[in-house]
């Protein structure tokens, strides 16, 4: 499964196109590193469904990465997935696996000095109440809330509407007024959903002075730098292409990004260029049998 | 296939459960049928899939409804199936099929003075442009807007919400501006997706005087009840239970109608109760292998 050239393939998978944030931040970082993103279009949002359909459908995204795509390293772009099925997905793979929940609350508590953080995602991630047990293994409490407005708000394009600053406003009142009903003085909010990193600008102008907003994509991003490391540190297997040489010979636009769709490539195209901060390049459909 | 009993079953599908209000519909005017409704709900929202993808699910729908159900009727209470799929779905069974798209454009055929008309729905049901072909049938012409908040807004319970009046009047006024400046008079609006009844008073607000709201879910429940009884009449082996005897051992609220969803049975069950009017009764997982 060794990609045939010096450069490994880190696998990025999502339910959508929102986890392009992540590839977005993960490019900053692995310039050297060749990505393939799958995102499971034609069977998106995996916020609305159960744990067993997720965790079905995660597993069959991921082996394709590994098994057609050689990917060496997984990163779970996707909230819903790492809540959900972080450990199926282990399963259903035999390399290394980072879902986007852990880097997030790891983040969280480096920010907090009160202890207290909010989490704002979707439904079934909020259901799961993944970011509130992987804080308070940190020490943090974490009051969470469902949003389940913004993801369409951001796929509409409205990303600095007044409609959707709006809606933001009620959101995070409401929160604000629920955490301090149960005494807490929270002092950092995470972005626990992949497509809110687009809405940064409005949060960041809603919540209260002195609060930090924590986006799960740059500190997965971060943490998923470091454990590739060392990975390949550790089994001296993974040898990324980092000399300029070898990269001189790619385009750095499309050679080092394969992405795959499995259902309307064209909006993934237009849309995920908003994510990902530059055109995705050419988007294969995969069918996954779904 | 034929039930064991004298009384025939509809079936009815949806991606969702936006279709029970198609459901609601049927049931006031056929109080005597039975009615098997499945929400594709692992595999929603198809308002954003292409339309292989769709085809390929409602068919696997229209199947179970009459293959493990007896439905001997279908009503394809999903706008993006019936503009994307209808065919697909004729070919996949063996029984009469009435989508949503023509009975509205009848309807607005029979509201219209002017000719000229709008049509709100989904971004993959407008990009059929199914409503622009079927209305043009009728000879009139149809300007079709995509309004893809209005389903989550309903969604999060937020129908009589000011973020929904502010979004469903930008919409609108988009809508109206750009008839207007293709020198339309409209006099009609058809609500080209079954969540949209449920913001019927919101959008009559909005809408300018003397403009008539057509909703698509009560022109077909009036389509389905003519075309079921002619076909009753037509071959005489459809025999609707319409004896308040045998009625009278039913339970109106459970027996006549059996819900399934091929997900989250629990959210369907406390969500579709809002588009049914009634308490949808026991909803049964199934699996439809995707």
């Amino acid at each position: 499964m060794t990609s045939p050239s010096h450069s490994p393939v880190i696998g990025v998978f999502d339910s959508g196109f929102g986890g392009l944030t992540v590839l977005r931040s993960l490019l900053a970082r692995m310039p050297a590193a060749r990505f393939a993103f799958i995102g499971d279009t034609a069977r998106l949002p995996y916020g609305s469904k159960s744990r067993r359909t997720i965790a079905r459908y995660a597993a069959e995204s991921a082996q394709f990465l590994t098994q057609e795509q050689g990917a060496e390293f997984l990163v779970i772009a996707c909230n819903t997935a790492s809540a959900l099925a972080l450990d199926d997905i282990k399963q259903a793979v035999s390399v290394p696996v980072l879902g986007v929940i852990e880097p997030g609350a790891a983040a969280a508590k480096a920010s907090s000095t009160t202890g207290d953080v909010l989490v704002i995602a979707t439904d079934a991630t909020v259901q799961s109440h993944a970011y509130a047990a992987a804080c308070q293994a940190h020490g943090l409490r974490a009051l969470e809330k469902a949003c389940p407005l913004l993801v369409p708000l951001v796929e509409e394009g409205w990303t600095s509407h007044d409609v959707t600053r709006n809606v933001i406003r009620i959101y995070l009142n409401e929160l604000l007024a629920d955490a301090h009903a149960k005494g807490m003085t929270p002092d950092t909010l995470v972005l626990g959903c992949t497509h809110y990193p687009l809405l940064r600008p409005l949060i960041e102008e809603a919540v209260p002075a002195g609060m930090r907003v924590i986006d799960s994509a740059d500190s997965t991003a971060d943490a998923a730098a470091q454990q590739f490391k060392s990975a390949q540190s550790g089994d001296g297997k993974i040898e990324p292409a980092t000399s300029a040489q070898e990269l001189s010979t790619t385009d750095p636009e499309t050679n080092l990004v394969r992405c795959f769709a499995t259902d309307s490539v064209e909006k993934f195209a237009r849309l995920g260029s908003r994510f990902l901060g530059r055109p995705t390049g050419p988007v294969t459909l995969v069918d996954l049998g779904g």
